[in-house]
């Protein structure tokens, strides 16, 4: 992978392109380094038994000495998610220092101590401080996004400067009181800002997402029309939702249980914070829920996304050991599914209703606003930070078209603009900037302790075993004469509709032993058993066979012990 | 499975409800039964390598010789597809007649052949046409829907009669120019109707549907805008859509190639049976698309779903042997995606903007409608045609739910509207009506050629399987002493980041002649195998053994092979 050349600035984005999630830029100079994010990505259900999906970032592998440092915009997991891979891989010995804003740096150390990385060290940076790395000058900026604390970095270069927007909407009303720095903003196109690397989330979305604080007074609108136990729904994550919610609840005068891990840890962090307000008695646990009236409870839980083993699907399924719905119980989705979802939460939602629960989603009150900006905002960060270059990232291809022709009808020229994919850098130097050589880059999985490229032909027999099963045929030949010496064992797994005791089954052991047999008698004049050839012939034998009784084409692994 | 008593109407879901798909319904008096549709749904991501769902119509095998018909409302498959299957399983030698207006009898002809079930008797019915099946009086009744010929049911029985509305919208202007018939539902009103079976689909959009016919000038003005080739998707079953694209391409002077299976069979079926006009030399093959500029150009094609081998799918990925894609063209989604296929559909749209294609869908312009009528059309048949009862039927249970809260709020009084569930029957007799005991129902799978429940352990086989990928020990002792007398050999599939030459794998190899030798000397005194015991030692050893060097849980599954 080759570097740019002295004196070009190189910005490559290596996730978050022509997809949604996994985010991660690189900003390079003169051989040295500043990784943005390390985000990663959830597998999709044709990614079988992967757990989770990584930015390829083998461009850096020979060139792990040069970075000289990680910053991240905030902690959501598609920016700070990859992070203890990245370290492991990379930097297994001398990793560079990861910056971050007090909230963001708390879940890198945790998610770092998860992974016994602690040895990593995480620097606190509030927004305003200048730090270095190399030749670069960094600076965070305070954005209004669904979590506290996130920020978009500012990366100064010798070039000029870059700002790197991160997750952000222009909340005017924000529930910490905190807008977007449009100060600071402001001054960067005061100053020239060399290019733009901005948020593409919601560039289909016309106008200008609502405030945060405007869902407040819904939520308690909503609480206050119900009678019966109340649970809302919402990620961990969004904080300062969660603080909404404990105020409807006090305003309703009902208490507060946390169900689910991470709503109780990130409850607890977003508390030690100073992010998050309950007053003395008001949380209790979700043991004590039944001490209380039905109207008198609120149960914040994790399961949004009808999540497998969150609180609200198990709730929904009658299987979670503290909570049990019954009709009356109103469930709140203070969040929406996000592209993908729909059918789990659609599941999850439709079982709330067989239990007879009422459900209340976003779409049936304004009770969820979306963290990233919309159309008009996009537009209004390009008009005040006024950048030389702008580069669309965080989005698929649909997205960051549309959000390069809202650059494009701000005034910016079409040639300023830069459509790029994972792997594609845009390389600035004296004569400007142009596309650079493309690098590798794409997707690796982690799947259990590994990270890695899952080659192909792994998940291609995992799809075949998951479709068809497999049937393993075990022949145990003589190696004088290739003669059978004991009966043929049939196994197999995932085919229904057959059973050991099947006639299908007796036929198919005397199928294999005929190709023993007549493999045998060929090969009788040399002696000895080719087994590369009987277990291809077994192979294409039983494979035959099955298809023609039962039309499926489960895997086929013939095993031939010599003896 | 019991049947009801004598003089007991009994109205049973088999499918349908508490879900959106596999739409069947069985009406019953004295012995005597009559099948309403018989529909399938397809496979969700979890049900691993499964062709189709069908509704368990276990409750019918021993009670095929009763049923007397089946009628079919409309060709969609959730109300078509399981027919073959149906007729295969319950009537191998005597099927009972199927009736159907004439596309829908000729759609049912044309699966029944292609099962080779073509003794099946399927009769033409025209609407207002009297028919009898045993002790029932049928008739079908006119409705506009997505597809021609659709048909409510009328069913009189000795305890009045039922309406089984099947799919409807009350367009006032359908592209035919026949609404549905509300002076028959109107009629049935008057006469007294004793239960209401109706389609819940859309019980959740409030107001009505907009009509079909609103969707050709919206069509009309999207040709109009394009300069390049259009390419419009839609359900090929969708003629009348198919229609108002052919019109829009005469309008603008463009020539309609088909491209897909279904589109090019919808399309002649359509024609054939004057449902579908085209001027003469207006189609042109897939082949000829090259010999015209590309604004004389437009494109009628399969995957509005994004499903996997469609022709949209397969140009979005530059891989169709006939199309190929470029900047310039424009692509119309004239279909919403279906719960479940969001994923699909918005990866597909993302793939045409990398190629640099415009894309428009239903959210762009109101280039789409739904068949199903909205919460006023709902209201409306009820207040038309007054039941006495109302079931509301074809929903999850949110639109179960929100339906009979529609029939509440037009004065049906609450204890007269059952929300059942697949397999609960509602049973009428002498003293009213009341839910009946639960039958068996749920979902039967086809699998290959074979229909049956894929029992749990083979789907749970499946899921592990494609999880986590298997392993294959086999060890090859000596039936004297339980000695090893081979090498063991061991095979895996699905499992990355390993491979044969691994030193994991000599050491597995060791781990088994260890326990080989370990059972062995156990059994020393005794002489011979406990083959099963062995086997069980090598599954426990070696899945233990593998988890610890990959924290993975492939199936492990142990040969013993005693020589």
């Amino acid at each position: 992978m080759s570097a740019p050349g002295n004196g070009t600035l190189r910005v490559l984005p290596l996730g978050g392109l022509g997809e949604i999630g996994k985010n991660m830029t690189v900003v390079e100079y003169d051989g040295s380094i500043v990784l943005v994010d390390t985000g990663l990505m959830f597998p999709t259900a044709e990614m079988l038994g992967i757990d989770l999906v990584l930015p390829d970032f083998d461009y850096l592998r020979e060139r792990a000495d040069d970075v000289e440092a990680i910053v991240i915009t905030h902690g959501h997991e598609d920016h700070i998610g990859a992070l203890p891979y990245v370290v492991r891989e990379l930097f297994p010995d001398d990793p560079p220092p990861v910056y971050g804003a007090p909230l963001t740096a708390e879940m890198a150390r945790s998610k770092l101590e998860e992974h016994k990385l602690d040895v990593v060290e995480v620097v606190d940076i509030e927004t305003g401080e200048e730090f270095a790395a190399g030749p670069f000058d960094l600076e965070l900026l305070h954005v209004s996004h669904s979590i506290p604390d996130a920020c978009a970095v500012i990366v100064g270069t010798p070039r000029g400067r870059i700002l790197l927007t991160g997750d952000y909407k222009f909340d005017q009303t924000p529930v910490d009181g905190t807008p977007t720095d449009t100060s600071r903003l402001a001054q960067l196109g005061q100053d020239g800002l060399l290019l733009l690397c901005g948020d593409s989330t919601n560039a289909d979305r016309a106008g200008s997402a609502p405030s945060e604080s405007s869902i407040g007074p819904h939520l308690k609108d909503a609480f206050e029309r119900c009678e019966g136990r109340i649970l809302v729904t919402s990620f961990a994550s969004n904080i300062h939702r969660v603080q909404q919610v404990v105020d409807a609840a006090v305003a309703t005068g009902r208490k507060v249980a946390l169900v689910g891990r991470s709503m109780r840890r990130n409850f607890a962090i977003g508390r030690k914070l100073g992010h998050i307000y309950a007053p003395e008695g008001m949380v209790i646990s979700p043991k004590e829920i039944d001490d209380y009236p039905d109207d008198e409870v609120t149960v914040i839980c994790t399961g949004s996304q009808g999540e497998p083993l969150s609180a609200l699907r198990r709730m929904a399924h009658n299987d979670h050991p503290q909570i049990q719905l019954h009709s009356g119980d109103t469930v709140m989705f203070s969040a929406s599914p996000v592209p993908g979802n729909e059918r789990a939460v659609n599941e999850t939602i439709d079982r709330l209703f067989h239990i007879g629960a009422t459900v209340i989603t976003a779409q049936d009150a304004p009770i969820h606003a979306s963290g990233h900006g919309y159309a008009e905002e996009l537009k209004l960060m390009i008009n005040l930070t006024k950048p030389r270059y702008v580069m669309p990232i965080h989005g698929d291809f649909k997205r960051l078209r549309l959000h390069a022709a809202l650059a494009e009808a701000v005034g910016i020229d079409p040639a300023d603009i830069f459509q790029l994919e994972n792997g594609l850098p845009l390389d600035i130097d004296d004569r400007g900037a142009r596309i650079g050589e493309r690098v590798k880059s794409g997707m690796i999985f982690v799947d259990g302790l590994e990270v890695g490229d899952v080659e192909d032909v792994a998940l291609r027999d995992r799809r075949m075993l998951s479709n068809d099963g497999v049937f393993i045929v075990v022949a145990t030949v003589s190696e004088v004469d290739g003669t059978t010496i004991s009966d043929p064992e049939v196994i197999f797994r995932g085919v229904p509709f057959i059973d050991e005791a099947d006639e299908m089954i007796d036929d198919l052991r005397e199928r294999i032993e005929r190709t023993v047999s007549d493999q045998s008698a060929k090969n009788g004049d040399e002696g000895g058993v080719d087994e590369s050839e009987l277990r291809q012939k077994l192979h294409d034998d039983v494979a035959r066979f099955v298809y023609e009784r039962t039309k499926r084409r489960p895997m086929v692994l013939p095993v031939v012990v010599e003896v």
